[in-house]
């Protein structure tokens, strides 16, 4: 449930305003070293505070390293890790105590578990996204060492796609107090052929859930996608051919990389859809958790476009999903020990 | 690896030319009437042959139950069944022995297992999905006992999203021995709030997974999706209210029935985009195993455009997710025993 | 729940009065000869009937292969089978419909699902484990490829270690309608060092799980086991040492094979116990479902010691697990693709 | 690997000498008051250096609660903890380095691994089952609410029964510098009749596996178990009966409470055997990871009786494994929002 992953997991706790957050990577091979300086700078990437183009909450977002390390090389063993709250303004949120703010997780919560951390969004806050990095991180220093890379772009804010112009939008629509939702596209590089399984785990299929398990994440696509709907076969076909070196390649990528649910050895593209950001600075209509009726303007920090924020996020959960589908997919293979 | 789902959960095996196709559901409730005529009427909606529309394989796909079921009723262990497979002109696929179809799986299969039965797609073959519809009418007759519906629909072929277009499209693309993409939408009424996992879970992760699991399924959205990209929060957040009975509903329902990953008891809609699919009367370029330069044209059955014969397949993971759900999620709130 | 296994899985169905029984075996390595002789051979040994020391029914248990075959190898896709039931005398089972048979599932059936095939123990039969000797077959034809061999045989029953005893006993108990208890030891030799995970996966904590899923096994040791209870650590531990080709072994095998939760190299040892089969032939008081006293005596067939019968058995669930085990165990050495 | 539960979990990490160990319970009923009193008392029972009987090193193990709960009631969400580590000796270690120590997992994490934490026993210390108490008593705090009790005592000490005859042994074994089996018998109290899945995951492999995962752990078995071996079914039978209040009831408990796999409402009692500590105060023979031979003498703490201290270890896994299967065994039911 807190679990993400197979033989590469990330297990996950902790909420915006509580004592820390933090995770548990179980399944990193042993004899990496653990370049802290690359998980900081992952981290850096994802902090709010950064810009005017993201919330301005400040934290230094330091992960302690607890377990699973033997002078800086990890061992095999399940790494823990925390993360200290710092710069909590839990008063911020003591308006929204009782309500339900719209589009946000407040009402679901209530439903399910009877209960709810009220400040900042407890469990659902976009905090809980930097153990994902940590995550990810661990698992890109597992990737690299077989030269597989993993890199994302913000590529639409709105009906913009062009960087200056995306850049503006967000500018205008914070001015304004409202969000706007965003697309991040991302590449895989160097995933060797051979990795998915041929029916429901397909590759893209983990990758999906992946996504779709981040906040505000609300579709997916690969390859060719939604735009290639009115592509005819004809025109979508990969066909296949050789290379100066003899190796099987394709003339087009149309399959972003994946065919049948397993990796063809081509770059693996595909794209995540962020939708506008639910905390907006502009009043709006609500109830309360009897029912009654209210209105809210936030006050606390927000993310006009939080697509800009998810760019690492969607790096993480790709790289620890490839991650996990290497450590998966030798078993078909019966290349073992 | 060929199971879907936690609690309820669908194993399947076979090849569209090997002597039957079949799965394992389990965790079926116990003391529900086996509705065999459901299930056929299911079948027979999913079976090619029907239209002028589809491949022309003409098989009965009747289902053997051989476990689980006492006096016509689920006993709540598992159910096992079969489809015989009957009408398979292996022949067809002689010619396909030595090459790699374009956007087909013929490559990876072979990078992954270094064999492959080659005759009708083997285990990728499109005929998997009748054991993946047995399933789902299973799920249905679950659901049913609460009142919950899941119906899929045809929603956009190509350009087209007018019923009598996209037919008229379909026969235009079939006529030339092409293929075209196409788009299925879904609705999930009467589902309870509370279900989905705030975090790695969330229900529509488990519904994108699922659906991307579907082969040729390219693509998922849910709520407003992608063609909501350039709506502004202040649009798209979905206003809590009550209704004339006191209880909370939304006035819109852009967040698809799913806040925060969880139900918030909306109906639950989402879009599954399908590729055009790979094979086509056309003659196409390509290689054979040893990288030698051919071509092929497709002389077998083939779909114009998958997605119409996606649709119950699409209801049937769906109904299998959200009884999945519905067994786990009692949990996080204590109810048992 | 009805499914053993995670990277080599078997999944199974059926009653023992239904139409069939059968199982999926998910994770098999492609390209392995599927000996078909060398399965019926196993299922021969499991097989009642066969002596007069066991039950009389009589069924060729020949298991039909539906899936996963191609040209007589393994392709790596999941491999269905089934197994027909043929001597079904229901008809012996008529005046068990309503009473709880002591020290059977009948009571806790009836009271987990409100429903129950009382045909022969339906799902809780013996014959479930037909199955489980197809699953064991297979994991041991890829075992075979890496010369690791399992082997159980009866070593105790009652009191009795003498195989000629122990013969005599069943003999006795037999005659008398009774049964009695027994002991199965088993032998895994050739399992490489490095299976198994340190904390809960433990090899041992995998192999007991497994033997303790077997029908009316109550109890497992491994090494020195309940016997060693008595002994001091000075006389327990196993020294390391170096063989004359200078590979590191121990003088004494204590730890059976596994120090740690991992092999270590040396044979794997452990003992299944099991308890008297419940079905006796003579009168027993009992209850009806509404409670009212009642008395039975089986006229069916049974067995005396049903330690005897669960040899193969053993041997099928060890087989699976460490084929399980081989496929989970590369991945903490990274040795992948 | 490092999680322990389906729907109930445990995920752990750490060794005895990093700078902490923890774990993460996910799946914690909402609305359950933390009672901090409880958990640091059943830390209290495992703690090391309480008597003369265990080993000294003294540490205070208090666990900081990092999320999950509100206001001191749980909320439904992941509850993350750590306990730091600061009595270490890791200079006692240093001398381990390079040896192989006879019965522990030193060998076969190298082989495993490659690389090993050699001080303390890294993660194979048993300070590990410190986190283990935690989660067993957050589960106690669950099945308290339905009085469910879980009680394990020290039953046998090598062949001795009687408590100070146990509590002579330990000494006299201590006083040799020599460590010595035991068992510890546990009783669950109150459990509902229908937990258990009938066919692999049995409750008592479940129980075995749990307590076959706890280090030293050796055998396991429930009811009559091995000591039962000798009796015939007709004297190990349990008939059924009605109690004063018309309830079904046995009128003895050889099942151990659990018939068919499945509890069915008596006391369920098993027993699981712990084998005499590897560590002991004699000189011992041994080699290096060079193979050379090399002599041994352990000189830091250790324990006598390793069962000793297993006690609310057992109590732990158990009550862990009951939570599990009592969120697990509403759904076969059906009893679901």
């Amino acid at each position: 449930m807190n679990t993400f992953g197979t033989l590469f997991r990330l297990t996950t706790f902790g909420e915006s305003h509580g004592p820390a957050i933090g995770g548990v990577v179980d399944g990193m091979p042993a004899g990496i070293t653990l370049d802290l300086d690359f998980i900081l700078s992952e981290l850096q990437r994802r902090r709010p505070g950064k810009s005017d183009l993201t919330t301005s909450r400040n934290e230094p977002d330091t992960p302690e390293f607890l377990s699973g390390v033997l002078d800086g090389v990890t061992t095999g063993t399940p790494i823990g890790f925390i993360i200290r709250n710092r710069d909590q303004r839990s008063a911020d949120y003591d308006s929204l105590k009782d309500l339900y703010r719209p589009s946000h997780a407040d009402y679901t919560y209530d439903i399910k578990y009877g209960i709810r951390d009220h400040r900042g969004g407890g469990r659902s806050s976009a905090r809980e996204t930097a153990v994902r990095v940590v995550g990810g991180a661990l698992a890109k220093l597992f990737l690299r060492e077989r030269n597989i890379t993993v890199s994302a772009r913000l590529s639409q804010v709105g009906d913009e796609t062009e960087p200056a112009r995306m850049e503006e939008l967000i500018r205008t629509v914070k001015s304004e107090g409202d969000s706007i939702g965003g697309i991040v596209s991302c590449v895989v590089k160097g995933c060797p052929a051979g990795l998915g399984e041929p029916v429901y785990d397909k590759l893209h299929a983990a990758l999906g859930g992946a996504m779709l398990g981040i906040n505000a994440c609300h579709g997916f696509d690969y390859g060719a996608g939604f735009e290639g709907v009115g592509m005819k076969g004809s025109e979508q076909n990969d066909v296949f051919t050789t290379d100066e070196k003899g190796n099987i390649t394709t003339l087009t990528n149309f399959s972003g990389g994946i065919q049948g649910g397993i990796s063809n050895g081509q770059d693996i593209c595909f794209r995540a859809l962020f939708k506008p950001t639910a905390t907006i600075m502009k009043e709006q209509r609500s109830i309360t958790q009897n029912g009654a009726p209210t209105t809210l303007r936030a006050t606390g920090r927000h993310d006009p476009c939080v697509a800009l924020r998810a760019v690492p996020v969607v790096e993480a959960m790709a790289a620890m999903t490839i991650a996990d589908f290497l450590l998966l997919s030798t078993n078909n293979r019966g290349n073992i020990l």
